[in-house]
C-alpha cells in the first residue's frame, strides 16, 4: 500500500501548485481560447474547403498530377488567405503505379474478387499467376504449413484486432510467403468492417527472398475462401497485376506561416499530410487533417491573433508510401530544429476530437495539459502521454516535442485506404471542433512566455 | 375519454377468456415448443447449410445455371433429409442479363463511378451515352426543373428515409426522367449506409414514354455530384450498359413436405425465395429465409413431430425481378387454396427475430398471438397486425391468412441487393432463433384442432 499512499500524498501536496499554474494559463488565455473556439464553431468552413479539394482533385497519390495540382490550388488559396511565406518546398517522392489489376476465383466457382494491389508490390506476368490457394490464419500457421505453401498463393486471413497487430500481414506478408516458396500473397483487408471493401496500403520486401506480388482482398472473400478450405475444397485463383515502380517524381511540402510578433524564429508546427492513396478521395486520410490545420492558422489570422512565436502549417507530401515529406521537412529545416517549440499532427481522422497524445518532457507535458484545460468545454481537453504522427516522427527523433490530435476512432478503419474515404464520412461540426482544438493549442503554445521545456 | 374507457373495460372483461384460451395453447404446446426451440438452438445447422449454398453456387439470379444448379442441390438434400413429396414445380422466369456496364465522370474530373444497372433496364448504345447531368432532389424537383432535363442524364439524389418511400425512384425514376426528355437516369442507391456500395434492384417502364437506361450509383458519388452542381460546375457523365432481356427461361419453385398425420390435405406453407440478384451471394436476401424455412421443417422431421396437417416448405423462384414464383405457386395450387391454413414467409433477413406480422381474420390473429406467447422465451413472440411477403401476396389475395417473420432490420438495407450480401453479415445464433420461431409457429398452427379462421 505504501507506494499508493505516497503517490496520493504527493499528488495532494502538489495540487495547490498545479492549480496555481493552471490558473495562470487559464487566467491569461481563457478569453482568447473561448473566442477561438466560438469562431471556429460558428461555421463549416473547413468542411466546405475540404469538399472543394476532394471533389476537384480526387485522390492525391504521390507522383500524380492530381496531387501537384491540388498543391498548386492550396498554395494559391493560402496566399489569398493572407498567410505569410507561403511556399512549396521540393521533395522527391516514389512513384508507384497500380495499373490494371484483378483477382478471379477459378475453382471451386468463378467469381471476380474485389481487390487492391498493395503499394510497392511488383506485377504478375502479363498472363497473371494462376495457382492453388493456401489460407493461413497468421505467421505461425504459415510456418507450420510451410511445406504446403510452395507454388501456391498464400492468403493471410487475419481478423482485425488492432491496426498495429493486423497491419503486419500487409507490411510483411509477401516476405513470409515468399520465404515459404509461395508465388504470390494476399491479405484479408485490414479493417473491422466491410461491405466488400478492399483496403490498400504500404508493403515491403527484403533482399533475402524473391519479390512476389502482394494484394488485399475483402473480408467477405477471405472468409469465404477460409470456409472452402475448411471443407477440403480445392481453391484456385488467378491474380493479375501490372503495377510498376517508376523513377522518383518531384512533389512539395506545403508551408505557410503566421509570423510571430516577438520571437518569429521560434516555431510551432501543425499539419497533416496532403497526399493520399490512389483510391477514394483522401477526405479522412488525411485531407481532413491538412485542411483542419490550415483552417486553424487561417482562423488565427482572421481573428487578428498574432502569437509571440511563429505558427507554421505544414502539409507533408508522401506520407502514405514513403514518408519522404516528413524526412524532407526535417532535412530542409535542420538548422532551425532547436527553435521548433512543438510539432502537432492531425492524421487519425477529423472526427470528434478528445484531445492530444504528447511526447516530450515532463515539464512540457504539464504545460500542454494546462492548455488542454481550456479545451474541456468542447470535450477536447484530454492530453495523454505518448503520441505524435508519422510526418513529425523525424522531428521527434531530433528532440522536438510532438503531439497528435486524438479523435473518436471508432469508424476510422472502416474507410482507411479505400474508395469510401469520402466527404460524407465526415461531419462539419466535428471538423470545426478539430479546428478549434488545433488552433487553441497552437496559439497558446506559440504565445506562452517560455517555450516548452525540452527533455 | 369514453372510447378509451370502453376499450379498457372491454379488454378487462375479455381478459379471463383470453387467459383461458392462452392457457389452453400454452398447456397443450409448451413442452413441444420448448423441445423445438432447445433443439434449434443447440447447433448452427442453418448457418452452415446456407454457407455451403452460397459458397458453392454464388448469386442465384433468375434464368442462370447458378440458380438451377442450386435448386438441384437443394432438392437432392431435401430427399436425403427424408422430406416428403420433394419436387421442383416448373415456372417460366424473366431473363435479364446485365452484361458489361460502367459509369464514368468525364467533367469536371475523370472518375470511374461504382454502379449497377437496374434490373430490366435497356442498354445504352454500344458507344455509351455521354451527356450533362442534372441532379434533382425528388420527383417534385424534377417537375420544377423539367426544362433543364431534356438531353441530360437525370440523377435522383434522394436520401434514404424508408424503403417504400425511397425505392420509388429506383422503380419509377426512368419513367419520370424520360417524360422530361432525359436520355438516361440514375438513382442514388437505396440505402442508409454506404462504403461506395452500389445497390441494384427492380425498375419499370411504361409505354407512354421512351425506355431510357436506368442505373444506381453510390451515395458517396451522388452527394459529390450534388455538391458539384450546387457549386455551378458542369457535370458530364458517360454511361455504358449492355443489358439485354432474353426470352423467358425455365426455373422451379422448390416444394417439400412433412405430410400431416390426420388432415394431410390441409397445408401450412412456410418459405422464402431462392432466387437472388446477380451480385453478392444472396445470403441475407433470401438464401437465409429459404434455409431457415427448410431447416424448420427438417427439425420437425428430426424430432419425429408430425402435426395433424401438412407442413410444406416452398422456396419460391424469381421473387426479385418478376414475382413469377409466387404467382406460379398460386396457379399450380389454385384448387387447394381453400385448404391452405396459413402461409408464412421469411424475407426480411434472418437477423434476431422478434415475431411475426399477420394478415388475416381477427379470430385467427387471436390464435397466432397465443402461439406467439410460446416464443416469448426467446424474444420472438410479438405478433402484430399487418404483414406477409411478396411471394405469398398472391395467396393472401385468394383469402389465405399470411404472416411474415419480423426481425431486427437495422442493418438489412446496408447489404440489400449488393455484392456485400454475404454470410459474414449473418450470425449462427440469430439464424437458429429464426429456425426455432418459424418451426414453433408452423408446427402449432398445423397441429391445432381447428384451422385458423378465415375472414
Amino acid at each position: 500500500m505504501r507506494p499508493f499512499v505516497w503517490t496520493t500524498l504527493t499528488a495532494l501536496m502538489l495540487a495547490p501548485a498545479l492549480r496555481a499554474q493552471t490558473g495562470s494559463v487559464a487566467t491569461r488565455y481563457r478569453a482568447v481560447a473561448d473566442r477561438i473556439m466560438n469562431t471556429a464553431l460558428a461555421d463549416s468552413a473547413a468542411y466546405h474547403r475540404l469538399a472543394v479539394l476532394t471533389d476537384r482533385f480526387g485522390p492525391r497519390f504521390s507522383g500524380t498530377s492530381n496531387l501537384e495540382r491540388a498543391i498548386d490550388w492550396i498554395l494559391d488559396e493560402m496566399r489569398k488567405d493572407g498567410l505569410d511565406n507561403v511556399r512549396g518546398e521540393p521533395v522527391m517522392v516514389p512513384r508507384w503505379v497500380r495499373g490494371e489489376e484483378s483477382a478471379e476465383l477459378v475453382e471451386p466457382r468463378p467469381r471476380r474478387l474485389p481487390m487492391l494491389g498493395l503499394g510497392g508490390s511488383v506485377a504478375t506476368p502479363a498472363s497473371g499467376i494462376t495457382a492453388p490457394v493456401l489460407v493461413v490464419k497468421n505467421f505461425d500457421d504459415l510456418a507450420r504449413r510451410a511445406a504446403e505453401a510452395r507454388g501456391r498463393i498464400v492468403l493471410f486471413n487475419v481478423p482485425f484486432t488492432n491496426y498495429g497487430e493486423t497491419v503486419r500481414y500487409r507490411g510483411a506478408g509477401a516476405i513470409a510467403a515468399a520465404r515459404a516458396g509461395a508465388v504470390a500473397s494476399l491479405v484479408r483487408s485490414v479493417t473491422p468492417y466491410s461491405q466488400q471493401t478492399p483496403h490498400t496500403g504500404g508493403m515491403g520486401y527484403n533482399d533475402s527472398v524473391p519479390k512476389i506480388p502482394h494484394a488485399a482482398i475483402t473480408v467477405e472473400d477471405a472468409e469465404m475462401l477460409q470456409r472452402m478450405q475448411d471443407r477440403g475444397e480445392r481453391i484456385v485463383l488467378r491474380l493479375r497485376m501490372s503495377a510498376r515502380t517508376l523513377p522518383d517524381a518531384p512533389s512539395r511540402n506545403v508551408v505557410a506561416e503566421l509570423r510571430g510578433s516577438a520571437l518569429p524564429d521560434q516555431v510551432v508546427v501543425l499539419g497533416g499530410h496532403i497526399d493520399s492513396w490512389d483510391v477514394g478521395q483522401g477526405a479522412m486520410d488525411d485531407g481532413g487533417g491538412s485542411v483542419v490545420s490550415w483552417e486553424a492558422v487561417r482562423l488565427l489570422k482572421r481573428l487578428g491573433l498574432t502569437p509571440r512565436r511563429t505558427v507554421r502549417v505544414v502539409l507533408w507530401t508522401n506520407e502514405e508510401n514513403g514518408l519522404r515529406g516528413g524526412a524532407g521537412y526535417r532535412d530542409a529545416h535542420v538548422s532551425e530544429l532547436s527553435n521548433h517549440v512543438l510539432a502537432m499532427e492531425s492524421d487519425a481522422g477529423v472526427f470528434a476530437p478528445s484531445g492530444f497524445g504528447f511526447s516530450g518532457s515532463d515539464a512540457a507535458f504539464a504545460t500542454v495539459r494546462e492548455i488542454g484545460a481550456l479545451l474541456q468545454r468542447i470535450g477536447a481537453g484530454e492530453v495523454t502521454r505518448g503520441g505524435g504522427g508519422a510526418d513529425i516522427g523525424p522531428l521527434a527523433r531530433e528532440g522536438v516535442p510532438v503531439m497528435g490530435l486524438n479523435v473518436d476512432g471508432s469508424r476510422y478503419f472502416y474507410y482507411h485506404h479505400t474508395d469510401a474515404d469520402t466527404m460524407d464520412k465526415l461531419d462539419p461540426r466535428e471538423m470545426a471542433l478539430c479546428v478549434a482544438t488545433m488552433a487553441v493549442m497552437a496559439y497558446v503554445v506559440a504565445d506562452l512566455p517560455e517555450p516548452l521545456a525540452r527533455r
